[in-house]
């Protein structure tokens, strides 16, 4: 058995059963390896930015590890934004990175970087095989380290020649007692021991009658731990609350309702207001997602008490016991919570607009469908309109490094083969990622995509905005509107010439529609969740935020 | 005036003209200074690939620096491969990478990673700017670091706080003295000083009569050094032989025609063989591009001593002048070299292959053209068939980091208004960044694009079955071919959907034809060059590698 050959063993002994794969020629001992192995599923990705944002869906939607296969250093790099992503949704994830072999390294050949280097901003773990022989060993050590407590992005560079060594043999999982862990807390987490302590605090907190909010994220936000949260939050009157941008949020009809901390930090201030203790479970002490002059970056009140009620790294059944224990410390924490009913299926007529797809999505999302949302702006609306849609999991975007969604999917329907997977891109976030396309059609996923195609990076023209005065912005021509000189107009503006999301689909073997009305987009948006395989739907919305186009026409009026 | 505003000022105070650009929330006041600098034209790009990509083709044909604006880590990683192509084409490029605010950086914000770390992988300079007051001098600092020796990419990150600070003033051009370099040979090649003692020994070696060669590379392609080369190959009777991947290479009728120097190791072995002296001027001892069980990663000879000229940092005049005093110190080395004249324009017939692919290129290819050469398996035959084209310019994949082409051909296009710029894509590199397709018709650019469409990862094809041998390769079915189990055939092969260049092209702008015969080819690529604009050629060639397709078809009738 050679190096590749037991590392592909090692990772399937280890419950690894899905490489999303961009190999090159270091990397080809390890495709006859995934070849030699029975079970392993070997799915190409046309750029490696899809190979890691599948890789974090899977990894989301099973609490399993897929494996990625990238070749080199620029491969690394080219996944390296949505590893960021899934390293900020701690998904567990082995990522196996080819390398020059180890006598080659020395000569600076002109695929020879700093690999480790790069890796480390992402891994919670790095290794390098330095040998055939503990290659196995290394890929089971991997898996330890990417399952263990919550989860984590754990890197493994393979050398060519460790691949090609022979001398290898598969090892089998790692005992949980000799896993690598972030901190006591993990350990703790993993064995479901719950922090006593913590526990006694955050109910005299909640106990004393002030104003209080609990602040849900994480595993706290899986089905068995959110029933517990609104135990909590029934009994005490606490706000209940969750992160902004959850990996993986379960909700819809018959499941207890959590209000999102909003993105901007006037919002989440405002959420916050007035509150006395703040209950983290899952989550950490909420921090604005950027800096803006003038506005705290820390978001909770000077006068609030925060309680962490689980440490960083407990998993979903750690965080479900201890908020159990919290709700059996609370008086009056027996009964049923209220949760939200299904909503009347109301489908929307007129123009085509954020809201329309909304309330279209919320109307005819299927059970059990899994949502990636990457909708941005034009998604203002979606909370709202699918809350008492059938019980559904929402994925969003945990790192801010957009081009997550498509890929997100394809993992995500590889994950639950029997769940219909709807994609809401905004389409300035699915330029970054469109090879994404092309493996939804070569694996007959069942993904329903729709693109936003406001034409605009809308939420910069909104932050744009934000950040500059109308009277410090420079470059407007005398009787345009302050702030829109030619580079705002240039880099902020999308719609010269506009983009064909369905052409793009098509061209990449994926059915496609376009649609400019509410009606036109509930019927395409029904019709592609109703056949199987993956579809497109462009849904041409107005940009919420921005100038006026050049032409000056009225923004509804930019939309193709 | 605050620190975006000094930056913008200074990058402009110091030549530097373009801005490729994805900025984000953190770069806001970035888009805003640009609007104020007037003669600063920022080029929008919908992926970070296709900035870093298009700052390197815009160096590598005007010398100067274009600067990127990239948005915090993630964008920097999704620049990172075009990055270290320009790194190994020692492209001038000043990298511009927004950060959060310095006091919002350790609330570990969603998009807080490790920038430096990453930047460090590719930059020959690193700075983080810490102060507004001293931003502009940071910037003018770059574009020092960026332009000294031969050149480098160098990196200035830029907390969103400093540049929305005051208190900035503009820097201009850093004195040559105070440039930083990579060694004393830095210096001494931008001072156009020689080497007396290399040019000595490099001359007593081709004058002792054993068999010779010289390695040409980096500024030694570029027409004058180029010129020098010639004399002394004509006098010494050397074998002029050039880098596998130059980054530019001035060729085509009238200029001395150079050999390039195999991919393959076996290739480039043979090409050295019985070499006793090797003389590299702007080169590095050549070595493989990757190691192979058994062949030797260092290609010069046992028996071969090496001459280094220049030394690594030498620029274009620097490198002219050591080939002209060692052509000087030959015997009978003041005549004319023979180059090659123009060829018989012949346009092909028949069935459409990279072959006649390549003979129409060179019937057709107008004088000044901009060829970027990124069509890998597909390209093999384009050296021969343009040779005697009229004067041109070769850009090779620099890196081996595949995606390089269409963003080049963007830079290129916009570094040299006048002249037309062909773009040679394998439709699997070309997946890496197709996002350049829009940026060429928002802009407006002159590129004819050729996308070899064969529907194969075929360079690993042929790679799989140099590293694999056929008894060991696993997967196969009994009467199958061997070694073509089914993740070889998933992973290396693109035609299950096959891609629809045109379409793609067509979607984000680009007009678009596709051609499946020699004769079709020839029409819709000289039509492509006769109108202004950008156009894509998807011209349908067979793999010339890999397995039958599973089907059982011949490899030609793979082919859409």
């Amino acid at each position: 058995m050679n190096g590749a050959e037991a590392v592909v063993a090692s990772l399937r002994a280890c419950g690894v059963e899905v490489f999303f794969a961009n190999p090159g020629t270091s990397e080809m001992h390890l495709v006859a390896a995934l070849d030699a192995e029975p079970g392993a599923r070997a799915v190409p990705c046309l750029f490696e930015g899809v190979a890691t944002g599948a890789a974090d869906g899977y990894g989301r939607m099973t609490g399993r590890p897929a494996a990625t296969l990238l070749h080199l250093g620029p491969g690394l790099g080219n996944g390296l934004a949505n590893l960021h992503n899934a390293r900020r949704a701690a998904t567990r994830l082995v990522n196996l990175v080819g390398d020059h072999a180890t006598y080659h390294k020395p000569l600076d050949a002109p695929l020879e970087s700093d690999i480790d280097a790069v890796a480390g901003t992402v891994s919670g773990w790095v290794r390098r095989c330095r040998d055939s022989r503990t290659a196995g060993a290394d890929a089971a050590a991997a898996v330890a380290a990417a399952t263990a407590g919550r989860g984590r992005v754990a890197t493994l560079i393979l050398p060519a020649d460790v691949s090609w060594s022979p001398g290898a043999a598969a090892a089998g999982a790692v005992p949980r007692a000799s896993r690598p862990t972030t901190g006591p807390s993990a350990e703790t987490a993993t064995e479901y021991a719950v922090a006593d302590d913590a526990v006694a605090e955050a109910a005299a907190a909640l106990r004393c009658g002030e104003p209080a909010a609990l602040l849900l994220g994480g595993p706290a936000l899986r089905e068995p731990a959110l029933r517990e949260a609104a135990r909590v939050a029934a009994a005490s009157g606490a706000r209940l609350l969750c992160e902004t941008f959850p990996a993986r949020l379960e909700r819809g009809a018959g499941l207890p309702a959590v209000e999102r901390l909003a993105y901007l930090p006037e919002g989440a201030l405002a959420q916050l207001r007035g509150a006395r203790h703040l209950v983290l479970a899952g989550a950490r002490s909420p921090v604005s997602f950027f800096a803006y002059p003038g506005t705290p970056g820390r978001l909770v009140p000077e006068d609030c008490r925060v309680y962490d009620l689980t440490g960083p790294d407990s998993d979903v059944r750690g965080t479900r016991e201890a908020l159990a224990h919290l709700a059996d410390r609370l008086p009056g924490s027996h009964g049923t919570p209220a949760t939200p009913g299904p909503a009347e299926p109301l489908t929307p007529t007129g123009p085509l607009t954020g809201e329309t797809v909304a309330a279209a999505v919320g109307a005819l999302l299927p059970e059990g469908a899994v949502v990636v949302d990457e909708a941005n702006t034009s998604g203002l609306w979606l909370p709202a309109a699918t809350a008492g849609a059938p019980r559904h999991n929402w994925l969003c975007l945990t790192g801010g490094a957009i081009g997550q969604g498509l890929p997100l999917a394809v993992g995500a329907a590889l994950a639950c083969p029997g769940q219909p997977v709807v994609c809401l891109e905004a389409d300035g976030s699915a330029m970054f990622t469109p090879q994404a396309l092309w493996t939804m059609a070569r694996e007959g996923l069942d993904i329903t995509v729709v693109v936003y195609a406001n034409s605009s990076y809308a939420i910069l023209e909104m932050e744009y905005d934000r950040l500059i005065a109308p009277s410090a912005a420079p470059g407007s021509e005398p009787g345009s509107e302050p702030g829109c000189g030619p580079a705002r107009r240039d880099l902020l503006d999308l719609s010269r010439p506009v983009l064909d999301w369905a052409g793009i689909a098509r061209s990449m073997g994926v059915p496609a529609a376009r649609a400019t009305s509410a009606e036109e987009f509930t019927a395409e948006f029904a019709r592609a969740l109703a056949e199987p395989g993956p579809h497109l739907v462009q849904a041409c919305v107005p940009a919420l935020f921005g100038p006026p186009s050049p032409a000056g026409a009225p923004k509804a009026d930019r939309v193709p």
